[in-house]
Order: C-alpha cells, then sequence, then structure tokens
C-alpha cells in the first residue's frame, strides 16, 4: 500500500518536532527510476503557499527525483522569506541525494507543506528532520510517509492497485478546507508503469478531474493543495494509455473517498447524484451548490430530510434546468417531483452514514456526482480551536 | 415603531395555528392612503415561493392596497396548488377590505410566506386567521405585525425614522438562510411621505442594495425573500427625493444589523469591511468570499485570528487584487502585511461581541461593508431539528 506499492519508490516519515505534539510531520519520497517522469495538480487559489509556488517550478521540467513533505505548517502566506525557506529545503534534499551518489538537483525536488498559514517553519528542525528522514529511507516506508502527512486526519489514507505487471500506490492527507480546486490535500501517487511525460500529465489531469475535484466537505479552497504523479518505469512495463486512466482514476477516487470520510466532525458521507443535466459542467455546478448549502449540511446531520434545501441551494446556479422539471431523491424516496411535493418525507431514513441524494434536472443526458458530509457541532469546535 | 409609525397605515398579528406552538403567526399591514404607490424586491432565487410570483405579478401595478403575511409555512415548492392557495388568500383579503367599504381587488394585495418549504399550508386555518386579523388592525397594530412573522427569530425587527415632517416604519423577519440577494426575510417599510412610483422603486432598490444584500449569515439564499416598501402619502409632504433615498438607506440597514445580530446561534457580529477596491462590486465580490468561509466563521467563534481564512478565502475569487500587495487587520491590528505576516496575532483580541476585519486590496479606491456573524455548534443544532 501507499507510494511504495509501486516499484523504483523508496519513502520513510520521521516526528521532526514541528508539530506541538511530537508526532511524525516530514515525509520523504524518493523515485530510484529508471525514469523520473512526473505531474502535478495545483490549488486553484490565488494566494498559493510557497511550497505550491516552487513545486509548480520545477514541475515544468516534467521530471521529479523525490518529494519533501511537512505537516505543522502551511508556509502560506509567509513572504519571500517562506519562499526561500522552501527552496533550502529543495537545496538540501537534493545535496542528500548527490552523496548518496544519486546526481540531483534541487530543481528535480518538489515540497509540499500542511497546517497554519501565516507562520515561518522553524527551519532547523525541518531540516534536522529531512535528513533524518533520509536515513530512513525504505521500500517499505510509505505506511509512515502517510502517516506524517496527517493533520487532523484521525487516520492515515493509503491506496494500492496492481495490474498484474504494474502497480500505482497513493497516499493523501485532509480533513478540512476540501473544496474544488482542490481541497486541502496533499496526494503523492507513484507507479513504476512507463509512461511518457504526457501520458502522467493527461493521466493525472483526467483522475483529479474526476476525484479530488468532486469532493466538497466544506466550501473553502486551501492555499497549499499538490496532488503529484512520480512514474519510475521500473516495471519495464508500457501500459494501455486508456487502462491506466482509468486504474489511476480508480486510485485517485479511492483517496478521495477516504479524505471525505475522514472529513471533520463528519457524521455522514453524503453522495450528491445530479443526473439529466445539460452538461457535466452543469451538473457539477448543482451538485457543488448542494454541497455546500449549511443548513442542507445541518438537515442531513439531524437526519431531517428537508429537500427545500436542495432546491434552494440549486436555485442559486445558472444551469439549465426547468424549477418544475426538478425531482430529488434522498436515499431512494422521490420527495420532490416537478418542483413540487412528491412522495412524503416520513419515507425517507437518512439513520445510516451513508446519504444518497439524486438530482434529475430534465434538461439533457449528462451527470456528475460530488461528494460531501454533513455539518456538526465537532466541525465548530475542531475549526475554532485549530490555531490554538 | 413598526410600520405604523408613518400615517396611514393599520396593522395587526394573530394567532391562527399555522404554527405548532401556537405563537402569531399571521399578520396583515393595510395602507388607507390616500396613495397607494408600492416598490418591491424579491429573492434572486430560481425556486420561487408562491406567494413571491403572486407579488411579483401585482407589483408590476406599483400599488398596494395591503399585505397578508404568515409564518408556519413557506408556501415554496407547493407547485400550481401552492399558487391557487397564495392568490385565494389576497381575494380574501381584498373581499374583506371591500366588506369595509375600501374598493380592492386582489391585484392591490401582497402576500409573503416564511417556514418550512415543501409543504402546503393549512387554509383553513390561515384564511380563518386572516379574518381574525381585519378585525384587530388598528394604528399601533405595527408591534403585533413584526411578531406574527418571526420564525426563529427571537426578537421583533422594528426600525423607524421620523424627519420632523414625514416618517418611516419598518419591521422585518430573518434569522437564517440569510445571503445576498436577498436574505431569507420577510421586509414591511412603509411611509407616509408623497412619493412618486419611480420614486419609490428608486428609493427601494437603492436602500436593499445597500442594507439587505449586504448581510451574509450562512451563504444560503431562500426562495421568499420580499422586501416591499408602501407609501400613504398621508404626511403631504414631499420629500427630497436624495434625502429620502438615505433615510430609506439607514432604517433598512437599521433591520439588516438587526437580522444578522439575531442570527441563528451566532456569538458575534462580524462586519467585513473592504478598502481601495478596483470598483464596488469587487469589494463585495471579496467581501462576501471571506463572510462564506465556514473555517474563518468557525475560528472567531473561537477567537482565534487566523487570517490565513481570510486570505484563502479572497483567493478564490476573480477580483483585482494582488495577493502580495493585500493587507488584513482584525479589531484594528494589521496582523497580514503584503500578503504576509505583519503584527503578531497575539495582539488581537476578538473577546467583544462585535469584531471588525478590515482588507485593504491595493487596487483602487472603492470599498464596501459586509455584515455576518460567526459559525456555532448552536446553528449546527437549530439547523438539524428546524423541520422537527
Amino acid at each position: 500500500m501507499s507510494v511504495t506499492a509501486a516499484r523504483g519508490f523508496r519513502a520513510s516519515g520521521v516526528a521532526a518536532g514541528l508539530k506541538a505534539s511530537g508526532a511524525p510531520d516530514v515525509a520523504i519520497v524518493v523515485n530510484d527510476g529508471p525514469l523520473q517522469v512526473a505531474a502535478g495538480v495545483f490549488t486553484g487559489n490565488r494566494f498559493k503557499a510557497a511550497p505550491v509556488v516552487w513545486s509548480q517550478q520545477v514541475l515544468r521540467a516534467r521530471t521529479l527525483r523525490g518529494v519533501v513533505l511537512n505537516s505543522g505548517g502551511a508556509n502560506a502566506c509567509t513572504g519571500a522569506g517562506g519562499f526561500q525557506d522552501t527552496h533550502r529545503t529543495a537545496e538540501l534534499a537534493a545535496s542528500l541525494l548527490c552523496s548518496a551518489g544519486l546526481e540531483t538537483g534541487a530543481g528535480e525536488i518538489a515540497v509540499c507543506s500542511t497546517g497554519l498559514i501565516g507562520e515561518r517553519l522553524p527551519m532547523d528542525r525541518l531540516e534536522a528532520g529531512v535528513e533524518h528522514a533520509f536515513g530512513r529511507l525504505s521500500d517499505d516506508g510509505g505506511g509512515d510517509a502517510a502517516t506524517a502527512i496527517m493533520t487532523t486526519d484521525t487516520v492515515p489514507k493509503l491506496a494500492a492497485y496492481d495490474s498484474g505487471v504494474y502497480r500505482i500506490g497513493g497516499m493523501a492527507k485532509g480533513a478540512g478546507m476540501l473544496a474544488p480546486a482542490l481541497a486541502t490535500m496533499l496526494v503523492v501517487v507513484t507507479t513504476d508503469a512507463l509512461l511518457t511525460e504526457a501520458q502522467a500529465e493527461e493521466a493525472l489531469r483526467h483522475a483529479a478531474a474526476h476525484s479530488f475535484d468532486r469532493i466538497d466537505s466544506d466550501g473553502c479552497m486551501s492555499t497549499n493543495d499538490t496532488v503529484l504523479l512520480l512514474a519510475s518505469g521500473a516495471s519495464g512495463v508500457r501500459p494501455d494509455p486508456a487502462e491506466f486512466i482509468a486504474a489511476l482514476t480508480d486510485v485517485c477516487a479511492n483517496l478521495a473517498r477516504q479524505l471525505i470520510a475522514d472529513a471533520e466532525g463528519a457524521s455522514k458521507d453524503i453522495a450528491i447524484i445530479v443526473e439529466s443535466a445539460a452538461s457535466v459542467a452543469d451538473a457539477l455546478v448543482v451538485a457543488r451548490a448542494i454541497a455546500r448549502s449549511n443548513l442542507l449540511k445541518c438537515a442531513l446531520h439531524g437526519e431531517d430530510p428537508n429537500w427545500g434545501r436542495v432546491l434552494s441551494a440549486m436555485g442559486t446556479t445558472n444551469a439549465q434546468f426547468e424549477p418544475d422539471r426538478v425531482d430529488v431523491a434522498m436515499n431512494g424516496v422521490w420527495i420532490c417531483r416537478g418542483g413540487s411535493i412528491g412522495e412524503p418525507r416520513t419515507l425517507v431514513s437518512l439513520s445510516a452514514r451513508e446519504i444518497e441524494i439524486c438530482v434529475s434536472l430534465g434538461a439533457g443526458f449528462e451527470g456528475a456526482t460530488v461528494w460531501t458530509n454533513d455539518l456538526t457541532a465537532e466541525y465548530v469546535h475542531e475549526n475554532s480551536a485549530y490555531a490554538t
């Protein structure tokens, strides 16, 4: 499982003292090749953290030898000094690889950070942690790495896929500030398939658009979101492109669902399925508007099938539909038909953790699903005390 | 105070049994003239409740003899039957006015409803309530009317203005689903000034845009929002147009602030002041994005000056600004300068109920303020149990 499920990768995770709790907070992933093909997708936020700016720059060459990740500090909104900190981190990792006989420049090292925005990282601790983590790199260190990137996550998120001839492995972190595009997530996915740079790029864009871009925990977009794909080619197998995209999308969707299932304070996992839309874009706009309704999310927490809150959220969008042609089901009961009263709401049971809301727009033949969760007092509690 | 502060108006509020609690739930406002000039602004939601569709139609004639309002049911998403219910309500009110010697058609009666979406109103109770309320109309009934339109409001919202020669009075309800444009609100404002139809329209549009459109409790837009202005001309005074607009805007801003102060579960009243924007529209886009950040609203609830959540919300907008020119202050302390770390966050005290967040975009000379509140466990609680 995790990033070392694919051949050609080593990883590790250690505690460097960035977190007051003493929990692991520095992770490294190294791609030993023979190839070092890479691709990345990043937050759409205009306030991009220093490590995002750095990693976007280095990814232009579509090559990564390694990734340094830390929790315990986002290094976002930290100015030129924060960017220098990221640069130094990459330089250190490159020099450690060089010392080990692997010729590497800082421009082949991506950096990911997560934690509080607006604080500089304690570089002495981070650098000692990076050195420590290098000494512990191993081909079964993926689990340790996944643990070291956790923030408010309660469990590490791992996924793996084995085609029989090549493998894909992944790790993710993120429990709040989850919204397109992307969620507050750090994700590293590895594969030992032989990929061209263009294949890696295309596969990652498709997979992220159909997984991480379709979860929305709290409507808040992070400054640090990073999803990286590293391909080592160690299997020697050149996969069928479409088949690889499908497998990568499955791994990413698996990680995305784990993020939503562990979202801060959540007690319900909610799938919002929009059907018969005029376009996928319309379906996504409607699904996201519904996923962002605090009122609906409170109602679902209270197991109240308040479908009026579904319609009032949809009614704020410009998606193509006629209000009197809209149907809504909750857990299979069509409680709204033609924009008006359908089956009795008393028929709906919302007591299980999994809730499915199906919206039929009656406007076409496209659809999309967005995953979200309920809004709870625990979410408020966790996020009112996060920085302190 | 309230709608009977202006001359030429009678009002009343009674309990009709629409609310299970037995609290007052039907209100009537009558304009005895000599003029019956009126204007209205309504929700932007595409799912408009039956009374909104009705009132928008009758307002085309820019004349209203009266308004019937009910709480205990929104009559939204109730199909053709729901619209017939609204029509019957207006017919009944008109016939009661005719019986009292005041020649009135149903087309001169606006109807406003608020409460749960997706349920038909119990028309027998509503009609008995309207008859009862007609029998109790009086020129000091404004307080009773304001009480009868409350839903989760904990206090009635009243405002009045006296220029010395003419008067403005208003009532409002709304405690959740408050977001532009408009909030989940019913508002009736009356004046005894002599206004032309065009003046009434212009004044109400300006006043609503600068008051109700600038509060955002929970980012959720209602199906029922209605703001009505009724002018009786009873003072015989033709006001200076600009002065009247300013006075009306003050009354509406007063009511809007009362709505935010009584928002569901709120423990903080938050003003988001955006300055040095390239346009008012940009300032509003930024202020609203900040006002809708659940993460920020949780942090402020916890009295945590987490300015990274201000920037991450702004960073999702297309407003004109350079991230490294943005400054943010909380309660007067500039904790973010140039998109990076400013004064120590420990200098900020957020212990008072009133919080002021000031954002300087460094992009121009325009500004706007949006009012919101914090996100609390009590909000979750109230809204997870609303329908039951």
